[in-house]
């Protein structure tokens, strides 16, 4: 058995020799032990949840995230900071009721839609009209709902990769469009989660030109079933719904991606690019979304910026504002560095904490599989699988550069528990595993040194 | 093995037959299958937690649960249904707002303990002293707290048994009185429960005569650490706490316990007594803690009243008023009953959903214990396992009555999860098994047919 331990191993370094050299193989393998042993990662999302905290773009919370990032940027060691303004609207939540009022009254447990606009100051009072699917909804005639309350029940369901979301989402995103088409007062919906807390989640809807704007909530998921089961008996079951949410449109949100990089020692002007979105929303601390991909950006930079020497290209750190609401940062860098985009050799975004990455999927050239072979025989120890697909995109904000020809790498984690937080109250330091964060942090470290010290072109 | 299989079945018949009859022992399997299979306890819990909510002491809520327990008792077969007045006091929650105001604001979730006054209309502010115990709490000088907030981040263990809820608990019920002592403004505490959601756990505590009344409030477990970490760096953390919690002292709230009888056939003056509290605290709606319990009391009553004949003994189901704010509806049924408490054969109650029952412990004479044996082997296929222990009290509101000299029962679930919702918003239906509840269901049932249709004088 030992022979063949070793010959597996001798294996593994001859193949990637082609990629990377012996010496710097051991650079990556020390830099492995390194991130795997640090808990940089974990205390900077300390700090971000606990210094910071919530973050939604426009707010106090935003403001300081953005002093904050530059501050922890400069202490951990980057050649070059700075900051990419970003504007918008600041959409503020203010305060939401709601409450069964018939046949059975039950205070509930509600959440404005991000981008809702407000009730009257009394609230609004109607008939649920019960929907189990979007598509029963879009089903429903014209003018059926008037001066109703649609209600759409359907259940997110639990997947390890997170599938779940995409047929859940379309509600909440187009659900209240829908609803004004077919004369409804307002929109409520069963939250986009896994869990069965009290706790309802947000999330962006949009209203279309020429339609109506109503009113749009989530509610919790066990207020959810309890809605149902009134529902059930066949009464009519009458719903009050109060919002105080309003965007100022006078008023313009100024935020900014910020920025840092650890300048490459033979091609600074190529650039391997890792990041994450800064902003969050206005609830919990913003842990999960998107503070560890915050962190482990950092922790990486870091950790290589401790090498006695700079990688031979530059890693850039770009942290993002403004996804929830639209990916505003993501945008507002295309426009800045479009021209510069073939100078963006490879690129990988965090946005899909918490839990063990378990695999990576490229989107590169061909001729390049052979280098993405190689960094994956060095993230299997870690338990990262390697996909057979070479279509991945980024992910969040970055989808946009991949979009743009960026070569790009997508890690997937367990997100089997990650909707039962996201965009919620309990988006806290505390649901954040610190040994699977510190795995993650090692996959991403070395992803950037992989790229940053081969001279692959990741297009071909 | 199919001989060793028969010969252990003739060996528990035969030896059951000590307690049952043949014929007696069949009627026992098959109310066994019957429970087995219905889901009545389930539907029964869904109506209460439904149609009626929480209910806490002297709310409409309360006044809606014994409306709608006598409705059930009598729908579901009962031979008499009445009820005993209870009344105390009506304490109302209002509302709990609270924040770290200093080195880094946020808002945190807080509720106040059951029977904390209010802070003023503009509620208080005060730095923190921070206490990991409450025997440190206990230990601090005298005036050593003068205008501070009192914080006890003690943090209750999750065990099967529940056995972390003794040592956490005290910081509740007695913490404020102890912080006053001190001369602290108000009490603040990490929550007395096992979960790390946003949402922040009740309970009673309790003043002293003699001693300043302050404003008591539980943090949830994630704002607690939050606290902490921000206590961490040394610097000196200002909270604001805001509560408009009262009792109107000219208020006399009524309530009342429900009872119900399955009258026994032989000697109906004989009675076993089964029971759960009917209040639930004002948030959630009172599933677990404790419509579970009544829901299987009900549903119990109900699967024997189906049998053609009575059992010899009276079958009680009191549901008691009162439990969380005191007990006061069993200190009432002890006022009105203890003539009576000869007669009071044996007694069970339930008020620890949820998880599987997995342990049976008794509390009566040795010479019943050849009895208890025979009812064991009936529950060990559920999954019950009987404890070499006998020195059961029953639960909650019963064990004043074993406290009297009932004989009595006790019936452990797993408790694992049960502080994970235990006195929150989030103790709603959906954290129910249903598996689990009938099983719990089917324990009660044999139990309670197992001890009316016997002869046995559990005293002795
Ligand atoms: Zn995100
Ligand atoms: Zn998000
Ligand atoms: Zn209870
Ligand atoms: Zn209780």
């Amino acid at each position: 058995m030992k022979t063949l331990v070793l010959s597996s191993v001798f294996l593994a370094l001859s193949s990637s020799a082609a990629t990377l050299t012996e010496s710097e193989t051991k650079q990556l393998t020390q830099l492995k032990n390194t991130a795997l042993q640090s808990d940089l990662s974990y205390q900077v999302l300390e700090s971000l949840t606990t210094e910071v905290g919530h973050r939604l773009m426009g707010s106090e919370g935003d403001r300081k995230a953005i002093i904050w990032a530059q501050a922890k940027m400069n202490a951990l060691g980057f050649d070059k900071v700075w900051t990419e303004e970003v504007t918008g609207t600041f959409w503020q939540r203010g305060e939401a009721q709601a409450k069964i009022i018939t046949p059975y009254p039950h205070d509930v447990v509600a959440i404005a839609l991000g981008g809702s606009i407000a009730t009257s100051d009394e609230g609004l009072t109607g008939e649920v009209a019960h929907f189990e699917t979007l598509a029963d909804l879009i089903a429903a005639p014209d003018n059926s709902l008037n001066g109703k309350i649609a209600f759409v029940s359907y259940q997110m369901e639990e997947h390890i990769d997170g599938n779940g979301y995409g047929p859940a989402v379309g509600t909440r995103v187009g659900g209240a469009v829908v609803a004004a088409k077919k004369g409804a007062s307002a929109l409520i919906m069963r939250s986009v989660g896994t869990d069965n807390n009290r706790i309802a989640h947000t999330g962006i809807m949009r209203y279309e030109a020429g339609v109506k704007k109503i009113p749009a909530a989530a509610l919790s998921n066990p207020d959810a079933d309890l809605l149902v089961n009134q529902l059930k008996r066949n009464k009519p079951v009458n719903f009050y719904l109060k919002l105080t949410s309003h965007t100022d449109p006078k008023v313009t949100a100024v935020s900014a991606n910020v920025i840092g990089e650890i300048t490459g020692s033979e091609f600074p002007d190529e650039i391997v690019s890792i990041g994450a979105h800064l902003d969050s929303w206005d609830v919990g601390t913003g842990a999960l979304d998107d503070g560890m991909g915050v962190a482990m950006m950092l922790a990486s930079a870091h950790h290589i910026a401790q090498l006695p020497i700079r990688p031979k290209r530059t890693i850039r750190v770009i942290l993002f504002a403004a996804e929830e609401v639209g990916l505003l940062g993501a945008k507002k860098y295309m426009e800045v560095h479009e021209k510069n985009m073939a100078n963006h050799i490879i690129g990988a975004e965090w946005d899909f904490g918490v839990g063990k990455i378990y695999k990576m999927t490229s989107g590169v050239g061909k001729e390049s599989l052979t280098a993405i072979n190689d960094l994956a025989k060095h993230l299997a120890p870690l338990g990262v699988e390697l996909s057979n697909d070479n279509n991945a995109q980024a992910q969040s904000d970055m989808s946009v550069m991949s979009a743009a020809g960026m070569p790009s790498m997508n890690f997937a984690p367990d997100g089997t528990k990650y909707f039962d937080y996201h965009h919620t109250e309990n988006d806290t330091l505390d649901k954040v595993n610190a040994d699977d964060l510190k795995q993650a942090t090692a996959v991403y470290t070395l992803f950037a040194y992989f790229s940053a010290q081969s001279e692959i072109n990741f297009r071909k």
